[in-house]
């Protein structure tokens, strides 16, 4: 089984779990898999299972629980980040947002049912190993919720006066960090020393995405375009201008390769790494939209 | 240590958590506390501490961690069912509801970190006793999500023919199933036995709050009245009127102080549950506004 169909498999499973059977009310079981499938490019649960299969993967049925834990997580705040009082955006990967297909309620309970669904998929696992499993809860609680995930990160867009570093680092960065570390603990090694590459990775898709959301359309976007601008974000480009942003993102992508930490795959996540360097670098936006299929990260 | 006090400080603990140190975006911190306390009458933790004790407590922590958890999910829900598209409550429990004193944004993430940080505080406790820690989390969520728990029965209220069994259940019954059940887990013994005791409890509490919604003013309740009535939700004051309302609370509790499982502690569990029967049962109005503080449960 290729690495992309293992990834969907274990996510398709973990919302079948979710949406149940017998007496259920039907219109969130349905936005539970219209959030989440067809999915965008997966990298999230990809980086976690890359890193898990450098490290052995000796435990399949853990990493798989700790791949779709993690893409739940991400879906759920792009549901949550979709609505009205946050970015009110009407598209999402190219169709309707879920508080558009369903309704706000609806979007509200998608998101919180998918964040639950998270934490129950890994505890499921527990018999084959108890460590493993609380670690890879604790580790993806902390890069979601406060003080330092993704909530933190959102919350920092109602302050005043940001903490720029960290503001990238919970906003952008926690779920790639959850990512290479969730990855090794899955495979029984420590998280600590995958910290960076995640921390990295996670810069580096904060610039591609800032460079996108300042050269692309929403049509090429699959979701409104100019968004950083328009709520007044900060934005690597607004700082560094178009060269200098590229500049910067092949730099960091370069750190992130020199940050991989010994282990029997490191050659291949460092192809990995250079592989999303290629994908993310954007091209001039006429160049793009005559030859490049649409991206969705 | 009163077991007021206990809950009270196992609960202010796992917030403290929540809001860190250093830099975290200090408004969302802010709102964590402000949605947390001061709290209500802890039912639901008073519940699964008081069943935690009957079957011997012999883990201390694990029952602190639950209970905290269990509050953080009631908290978490109350917070996101007051938002403008749910319920659109300007007050809870005789204060602003959190969008009100801060925003809609600080609102749904508040919720977001509150229910992420119940699984985080579970799971710290994990090394303590793997097994129960992961039938905790599991049962918590279980009565959280999708599809049988409190989100789900939220998830009714946007559907037009209503399953009003797996309704109830899930809408009010299911953190009373949490709480009976995660208080015999947090003791090392089996969760089915007390499945009744919550179901029962959670009915009796449905009734209960159906006729305070029905006979109390928005000062006394310290929340909107009238609600069930102004959003069309089924309400056991308009099928079986006053009267038939109180005879069912009454006969609902009897079943539920009959179905406590045979343990050290279960006279003073029946004894528990005879006192929350006196305080639940509502007095005319006028004669409550007399003689009886706001309850919030």
């Amino acid at each position: 089984m290729g690495l992309n169909t293992r990834i969907e498999a274990c996510i398709a499973q973990s919302v079948a779990l979710g949406q149940g059977r017998g007496s259920v009310p039907p219109k969130l079981a349905s936005a539970l898999g219209y959030a989440t499938a067809p999915g965008g490019a997966r990298i999230r649960p990809t980086i976690l299972m890359s890193v898990a299969m450098a490290c052995g993967d000796d435990r399949p049925m853990i990493s798989d629980a700790a791949a779709a834990a993690l893409e739940l997580i991400h879906c759920a705040s792009l549901v949550h980040d979709d609505l009205p009082c946050f970015d009110d955006a009407d598209l999402r990967r190219g169709k309707p947002s879920v508080h558009k297909a369903y309704s706000e309620p609806l979007a509200v309970l998608t998101g919180d049912s998918l964040i639950v669904l998270a934490f129950e998929i890994l505890a499921r696992q527990s018999s084959h190993a108890p460590d493993r499993v609380a670690q890879l809860i604790m580790t993806l609680a902390q890069r979601t919720g406060m003080p330092g995930g993704i909530c933190a990160g959102q919350g920092w867009e109602s302050e005043t006066e940001i903490d720029l570093s960290a503001y990238h680092q919970a906003k952008t960065g926690a779920l790639f960090i959850a990512a290479t570390q969730m990855g090794a603990v899955a495979a029984g090694q420590e998280a600590e020393p995958w910290f960076e590459l995640g921390a990295r990775i996670g810069e580096a898709f904060q610039v591609a995405d800032d460079l996108r959301d300042a050269l692309y359309d929403a049509e090429t976007l699959g979701k409104p375009a100019g968004q950083d601008d328009l709520h007044g974000r900060p934005n690597a480009v607004a700082q560094l201008g178009v060269q200098g942003a590229i500049s910067r993102l092949r730099d960091i992508l370069g750190g992130a390769i020199a940050s991989i930490p010994s282990c029997a795959g490191e050659a291949q996540l460092a192809e990995m790494v250079r592989m999303y360097a290629e994908r993310l670098t954007p091209v001039a936006p006429t160049v793009a939209a005559a030859t490049t299929p649409t991206r969705h990260v």
